[in-house]
């Protein structure tokens, strides 16, 4: 017999949010001129690096969605697979894979958009979210939200309901709350 | 004040880790003739949907690693780091990521190895493991071994120990394990 574990106890964690947030904003550190000259990279890899930090965001996104009842997480490809696989395992809700085009193996559903130069392509299982669902969509970080548009258009074509797109860092001078069909939150923001 | 959540017990799981054993195989599904004819992939996304799947299998490598007495944890990307980052948050060690080349910001070592055609290099960030750490590389599916030894070379090079390399399936006809200079764990095997 394989038994679940527990789920998040949903009590208030404000306390504890805002001091994730604090952690996590000690944690990530800026990087210039990466991927390109100009450009302030936020390096994301060193909250990945503390577990303290890892397990209070996973409970503070877990307490959150279990609090907005939700269903089902979808984490896109590949950065949000590390903050939607172990908030699923948590929440004890499956986890939708949205990923780069060709990787997903059975009928899938695909959305394009924009990038800078050129268009990109996101991909996800047509069972991979069931109808009716209250789905989260999770990524590290918003953007400009090419992708996280393509994702909530993705599960609204799979008939499923988008709760709201959750990020670990919002960068908010690049407006991509604005231009997202959704609603947003972020932990952290710049 | 941030605190840790609970170590995995580290009693005995026998019972269980057959019991996930099945739970997997009853969820993998295969699917001909993908990416290309002849071939028969592997599909893991309905694990990742089965809520229950995922938190055993994440109980069964955490109490492992705590048993082997790992200091940290290295995910392959991108379908390492579905089960690398929740068993590093359950087990509370540090998530080193293995990326493709690029993707990382900071200073990194970075190893290629072949494919069918051309190569391929992967990279990692030359502080994200700690000389003299014992490290587990974990990836979703061994097949010839080309990213996972790549991988072993990275962590030595860093200066760590690798304790083994740990697989949620191994395809066991194209003997990655006899190429592997690490030892090798997997929960399911065809």
């Amino acid at each position: 017999m394989i038994v679940a574990l527990n789920k998040p106890v949903s009590t208030s964690y404000s306390w504890r949010v805002a001091d994730v947030r604090e952690q996590l904003k000690q944690l990530i550190k800026d990087v210039p001129d990466f991927p390109k000259e100009g450009i302030v990279f936020k390096d994301l890899t060193p909250v990945f690096l503390d577990p303290v930090a890892t397990q209070a965001m996973t409970r503070v996104f877990a307490d959150r969605f279990h609090a907005l009842q939700v269903d089902a997480i979808a984490a896109i490809e590949s950065r949000g697979f590390l903050i939607g696989a172990p908030v699923a395992a948590a929440l004890g809700v499956p986890l939708a894979l949205v990923r780069k085009p060709g990787k997903l193996p059975r009928r899938t559903i695909r959305r394009s958009y924009a990038l800078e130069y050129g268009e990109d392509t996101l991909e996800m299982h047509t069972d991979a979210v069931a109808s009716g669902q209250r789905v989260v969509i999770v990524d590290d970080l918003l953007a400009t939200g090419g992708t996280a548009n393509a994702t909530v258009e993705l599960i609204r074509e799979a008939g499923a309901e988008v709760v709201e797109a959750a990020f670990m860092v919002e960068l908010s001078f690049l407006n991509g709350r604005g231009r997202l069909a959704a609603d947003v939150h972020a932990l952290v923001q710049y």
